[in-house]
């Protein structure tokens, strides 16, 4: 299946969404007008949302609450990525322009503030008492591992366990957030627990092979760089992997090219040594592990499409290309 | 009455307050503790979070929800002020470095949205309904005036309703909404929306003490740099009156002095200036308007020592030295 067959259970939400954040964005200042329509045009693959929206269909039932929710997630990650190319001094994202490029860092953290912010204010209104603090919980352990990444990517020999430790804090605690507050708006608690079970598994899926596609596509298909994460300092399971496996000479090798920053021409060396090493297929190979346990997880949940899709979705995240 | 007179009634708040945010903030990660006590360790006048004690002790109640808004409303404060920072590449604040100095731009922009994310933490487990709302509403009012000022900062004729439009999103939203919601924890929404209305004038004459400040204060004194408004770009209110009133020639030589940046030479004569046009005593004469009118906005409040705190406050704010 792919993603448009995946979604279709909740197209016609996404589109509401679309318009739920048009609206809510809706700003009387022109500047800051000119800033969310950059954001809203720049829609990504809506992951989080698709997730919430699934996960509240999953959950068998679904109010107004849900597009709140599903709103609040995506501007959480938005936001995020908005602050994360400061940091990674990133300049294309999503096919365009970022927002540190064309407006400044400045604008560029503020906007990514005025965006927390307004997620906060769109969680504030669901009734449900623990939506809200379930997704602050999630959003505060993102901040903290990607301090902790930036520390993790001054040391050469990464581990694993920190590795884990930093995309679980990243990346998964908050689509396991997504997810189970889908279900707690729906009103079904132990659909919640398993939905929240299904994300963290997915969310580790899903970055495991964003880190590997940063190693393996290509820049037209990935609409961003490639080999981006070695400049920007992140250390990756598939790097972790031949780092730890690799003769002491090609370890020597392999830490040289990722201190050089990976340039054009150093690539190619460093595609044979993470393959030598089996680096690339450790990393899919864990991924997919954890696809299956987010496929587990969904078993007890009730049969129909929006469960399919979401089952879907366990196996396009181990084999998309972008 | 001084600070310490001012606070009395709710010192011993003060301290649980620090007491939970070091419980609140501790990590098991040794950077991020290294930064939270670095956060820690700067306490500024904690204006706020006495707000916020003072506003539901004058509403006649309060349980532990009381300190996790106080909390709440600090870290949001905090977590604005690192940003600016970066945005205005200050290098001291509250007397000592700043964290984009300490630890560089990529690590202040992170911690700051990890404190806004617990501050939302905090705020999501009080469980009024109305709490939560308000202050996520006036944090992104917060960004948006935020974004509006470097904006404004970049047209060197500023007019007077822009300015009062930025400050009151900027800061007086955020202390109206902390004192309106302090009435609320208290369960006395009567009592919240009078407390509204007092922060909105207090913190606008807030806002327009702390502008002249920068331009009358001393340095050691007021624990940051002075005339430091000026070279990041913001257009303050005794300027902009000068530059109303001033001849075609001062008004002139005034932009030119704005332009180069305030320099320590050109000090004097900018000081000049604006005496010659009473920008200075027209500013202050405003934010003793406002300040009146926030002891006005208490009036119907029962009598207490609370009460009589917000009430010296107000004279506290347009009398203060830093």
């Amino acid at each position: 299946m792919d993603l448009a067959a995946i979604y279709a259970p909740v197209q016609e939400d996404l589109d509401l969404l679309h318009a739920l954040l048009e609206r809510e964005l809706a700003a009387d200042d022109p500047f800051v007008s000119e800033l969310v329509r950059h954001v809203l045009s720049t829609r990504g693959k809506m992951v989080r949302p698709a997730l919430v929206c699934l996960s509240a269909g999953a959950s068998g039932g679904a109010g107004e609450a849900r597009l709140w929710l599903a709103a609040a997630v995506e501007l959480i990650h938005v936001a995020s990525l908005i602050h994360d190319d400061i940091i990674d001094q990133s300049e294309v994202r999503r096919g365009v322009s970022t927002v540190n490029v064309q407006w400044g860092n400045q604008i560029a953290v503020l906007l990514g503030d005025y965006l927390f912010a307004k997620a906060f204010d769109l969680l504030s209104r669901i009734r449900h008492p623990d939506v809200a603090p379930t997704l602050a919980v999630a959003t505060v352990k993102m901040s903290q591992a990607e301090i902790m990444q930036i520390k993790f990517g001054q040391e050469p020999h990464g581990d694993e366990h920190t590795y884990f430790e930093i995309i679980a804090g990243k990346t998964a605690h908050l689509i396991s957030a997504a997810c189970r507050a889908g279900g707690l708006v729906a009103g079904n608690s132990a659909a919640a627990d398993r939905l929240g079970a299904f994300g963290l598994h997915w969310g580790m899926a899903f970055q495991i092979t964003d880190d590997a596609l940063d190693l393996t596509s290509r820049e037209d298909t990935l609409g961003k760089p490639i080999y981006s994460d070695i400049p920007s300092g992140k250390v990756t399971l598939p790097v972790i992997r031949a780092l730890a496996q690799g003769s002491a000479r090609d370890r020597a090798r392999l830490l040289g090219l990722l201190a050089g920053g990976a340039r054009d021409g150093d690539r190619d060396e460093l595609q044979r040594l993470l393959v030598r090493y089996g680096g690339i297929d450790y990393a899919l190979d864990i991924a997919g592990r954890y696809s299956r346990q987010a496929a587990a997880a969904l078993a007890p949940l009730a049969p129909g499409e929006a469960k399919d899709s979401l089952l879907a979705l366990t196996e396009f995240v181990v084999v998309r290309s972008r």
